[in-house]
């Protein structure tokens, strides 16, 4: 076993135990015993594989799980070369260790975590393909042919010619629709990793998506949760950065990265030629009109693209101003005017602070209960171990928290978060007595595992506080809580009678699924064959069952061939486009990649 | 002593040798003892420091030196706190550490190497300043005020408020005159420490110094040395890369540093008040003229700014093209075309190599010899041991490279060079032979010390082999060796009575010195005050004596009060732009700063 010979000296127990278990493994592994391999975990169990395995984004949840997808996968996989990167820990009865393993096409890394001498939970995933690693450190270009030769094209020339090229002479394997965070992270690892690609976007400028936001808008995730791939931002970076500096770091992101962005350039429309295996997409660009065959299509249109307009009678008798949260662009004109924005999550809290911060008269309308967690409590209770100053300190870079948090099942996840939660509540307790005093309905969830979970099952319902709920608690910011009966010439009418008249209202009601973007521009039949995007299937509100025990349609195949769905927050962006790259690497490259477990399609849109 | 407390456990002979030299040395300082510390260095013995003692930069050579630096600078410095950083490390009988210190106002950080229990080098420099550290890290800003305040300005308002205000409402304290990579990263350096800053440029764009150049340059010295400060390249970028390239990343670096960078600028004359304390400089921004009153005045021109044109008889009657290497923007428009090229140095060379590839015909002329060294045997050879991807893999940050480099004293630096070119002589034999079969007349330094000592003297004399010598030795660049004689209608005439027809005329003849900016910017008074810039007063060829055992006048203070020159290599911007913003923050802050050793000026202009 080649993890024996690789394992730093001397060996403590722990390492022992991981050795021992690793060694059990790989002969198992090696005699494609499907059942022995699944003998080694206990029966409460979770193996977790990022694209290694599965060719897939996957949980395998007990025993019988793991040995049918061993059964299937492992003559194709032929894993091998399990080792222990670094010494192991041992911790209230649970080993930690951080592995490496090769198959036949992956160079791959993990985590696993025993319990006695049993597997309880187990990560793999894909690092890169072999024989098509990316080009850095020491592989890294040398930029210029020493010697020379006659008619040689300068890096410049050859920039030029493949913006000129790419999409008009030669075809791109990629395109990706949406050049937000999402399609510039992933786009910058095909680059790196040699897949011809262009990014589509609407906007004039890269970064526009965050600087046509309301002004008062900042991340409200901490930098280190922030970075995107390859090039960190510098140690100065604020805490949290404003919009128009994140903008311009992505903006200036896609020009060291060298993408090929199509900016002013909208999709009209894409279908799939079945016989031809590519995609016909219709696109204008600058106001002219083209077509692009690529092999794959990404998606990468966010989660907040299509704005989720309520249908309340009268909206169109009201004699002021009204839009979605989505076209607020700040608070400047609103002095002195009075404003109701409906709708109790973020954007809703931020525009309400936003117009009270430029003089307005403002009043929110709750229609159901809000999770509210302030973001320094969140910082130090929920992410600080991962993601802070701290961590890093303490060697938890941005690559290994996300490596750590992808290491936790997503079926026990909620147990992992509900104890932050309870210690939130008591911390805050005073806080959150305020606001329920001002008349606000709060929740942690139905389970009470808080934020995260919201956000990976339904993607809202909650509010990161940087000081919206203070003005909601001393009544700066009126509160209304129930529902919208209708508008009127004058303003909002609620349920129980009270009338609030309005200058303006923001309409902070959240947005439509990725999906909606499917059945606009390919087809709902498509959409449709591929169902939901996100969510866990939770049986929780907003998350219907069943479990699915990973996103829906995020990052991995889908039903319908060469279609595929990227996007979540910096975080995911950054972490998940490393699979969803080296997915399309390896079938642009003619890798075999026997999928497994593809998800079966419960909600059609 | 403190060191004790912190070493690390156990303690090797190695450290117990460096503890108990730090622990004498501390007790000699704490009791103001010169002489004593002194005593404890070897008698051949070299403390190099970088600010943090002498508020200069300063290499004392002998332990009359050292007790004489003590003796003025220990009342006022109050050094304490030395520890050792981490183990220490043995080797050839010299024991070699890194160590932490403190003084009244600096925390800094050095080299020690000892041989026997005597000290016989040790650097000292400073790393920031104590109460105006950077806000990076754990002190980097928050970004948002968390609450919500009413007429809050977005960070775009400030960004913008303060381009607007700087230098127009308000005064730098610093004017940087050069916007290249010398004044970017010095600009940046300046911009964490809160040091309001200024730089002036002519060109449209930053990286226009590059952009402009001929088409097929690229960086001659390999990207681990190259770095700017705070935002490495990622680790994708090529091991040389192309002018374009450094450009565009000069230009983004600027933008992602904030910097308050004024194209289009240029500096028309500058006066210092010696009453107000403060410069008058007459600046014209896109064809306006202003007037600035900066407290400090960086010239950062760079080394290659003041084109030196010969004076040869018949210049003006070339009836062909002719002009500096600084003016030549590419070989395609000389294709079948007669080209002279008169110089052999690096310019000489890439110009040459341009103009055969795009088909001209083209003769260099060499007047005097000429250092080759190519570029794969210097990575290699020289460089390679701290700036390559197996350096950084073995723990040599960039970082650390430039504090061990920074280590060597330049008196004994040719000692630690000669032997690489020794090497470089053995294994490239047959390249050298080639090329002076073809006529090429070689040296190696006027003490065999090479490359980087020329560098150092004399800024020239040398050309990093990336292809030309092959053309060289193979005739497709023909080479003619000797005295320009005069220039005719129609070409070149040399001493021995060769003519070379000629359609264009390239003057590789090198650059005048920094200086020359301050004669020509302030005046010949204050130029002559301020003497020669660069060069060790090596007594060789182009370095006059007598030894200054530093660059002259380089990041450091002159006899011009207020008055500064920064420049340099990449690595030499991004190393000693520290040491030059330490400088200046701690003159805007009040902090006193008596300097020692300001040098003598023998060479006025």
């Amino acid at each position: 076993m080649t993890a024996a010979m690789r394992a730093p000296e001397p060996r403590s127990a722990a390492d022992e135990r991981v050795l021992g278990w690793l060694g059990h493994f790989e002969t198992a592994l090696n005699a494609r015993d499907a059942a022995a391999a699944a003998a080694l975990f206990a029966e409460d169990c979770y193996w977790r594989d990022l694209v290694a395995f599965t060719w897939n984004i996957k949980t395998l949840e007990g025993r019988d799980a793991i040995r049918a997808m061993l059964d299937a996968q492992l003559d194709a996989v032929r894993p091998r070369h399990w080792e222990l990167a670094e010494a192991a820990t041992e911790a209230d009865g649970v080993t930690e260790a951080w592995i490496g393993f090769e198959t036949e096409h992956i160079r791959g890394r993990g985590h696993l975590r025993l319990k006695d001498d049993a597997a309880w939970t187990l990560l793999t995933t894909a690092c890169e393909l072999k024989g098509h690693e990316e080009r850095s450190g020491s592989r890294r270009e040398k930029g210029v042919e020493h010697g020379v030769q006659q008619g040689r094209r300068s890096w410049l020339d050859r920039r030029r010619d493949d913006e000129a090229e790419l999409g008009i002479e030669r075809q791109p394997y990629c395109l990706v629709i949406g050049g937000g965070q999402g399609g510039i992270a992933l786009g910058a690892r095909l680059k790196r990793l040699g897949v011809p690609t262009i990014i589509i976007d609407k906007h004039e400028r890269p970064g526009d998506h965050w600087r046509k936001r309301y002004k008062s808008l900042h991340l409200h995730d901490p930098v280190w949760y922030d970075h995107l791939p390859y090039l960190p931002f510098p140690d100065h970076w604020p805490v949290f950065a404003a919009k128009d500096k994140i903008g311009d770091w992505l903006e200036i992101y896609t020009k060291v990265m060298e993408l090929n962005y199509w900016t002013g350039t909208e999709c009209r429309s894409a279908r799939y030629d079945d016989n031809a295996k590519h995609w016909t997409v219709e696109v204008v660009r600058d106001g002219e009109a083209g077509t692009l065959h690529p092999k794959q299509l990404v998606l990468a249109t966010g989660m907040s693209a299509i704005p989720n307009m309520p249908d309340y009678p009268g909206m169109d008798r009201f004699a002021g101003e009204s839009h979605h949260s989505s076209r607020h662009e700040g608070g400047e004109r609103y002095r002195g005017k009075r404003a109701v924005v409906i709708g109790s999550n973020n954007s809703a809290h931020d525009i309400c602070a936003d117009l009270w911060e430029h003089g307005a008269d403002v009043t929110m309308v709750q229609r159901t209960s809000t999770h509210v967690a302030r973001s320094e409590t969140l910082m130090e209770l929920s992410l600080g171990g991962l993601y802070s100053e701290e961590a890093v300190a303490s060697g938890i870079t941005t690559d290994r928290a996300d490596m750590i948090f992808a290491s936790i099942p997503y079926r026990i996840m909620p147990e992992f978060q509900k104890p932050v939660y309870a210690a939130m509540k008591e911390r805050d307790a005073d806080f959150y007595e305020r606001l329920r005093a001002a008349g606000f309905a709060l929740d942690f969830g139905d389970d009470d595992s808080g934020l995260f979970m919201k956000y990976l099952r339904r993607g809202s319902g909650y509010y990161i506080d940087v000081g919206a709920s203070e003005l909601i608690a001393d009544g700066r910011i009126k509160l209304k809580r129930g529902r919208v009966e209708e508008i009127t010439a004058t303003g909002v009418k609620l349920a129980d009678g009270t009338e609030l008249p309005a200058d303006v209202i923001v309409y902070a009601t959240g947005y439509g699924s990725m999906n909606g973007w499917a059945a606009k521009l390919i087809s709902q039949e498509v959409a449709d064959k591929v169902g939901r995007c996100w969510g866990l299937g939770s049986a929780t509100t907003k998350d219907p069952g069943p479990w699915e025990g990973e996103l829906r349609n995020m990052w991995k195949p889908t039903r319908q061939e060469a279609l595929w769905f990227h996007g979540g927050n910096l975080h995911q962006s950054r972490h998940y486009s490393l699979y969803l790259a080296l997915q399309l690497k390896a079938r642009m490259e003619g890798i075999p990649t026997p999928v497994y477990g593809l998800g079966e399609v419960h909600h059609p849109v």
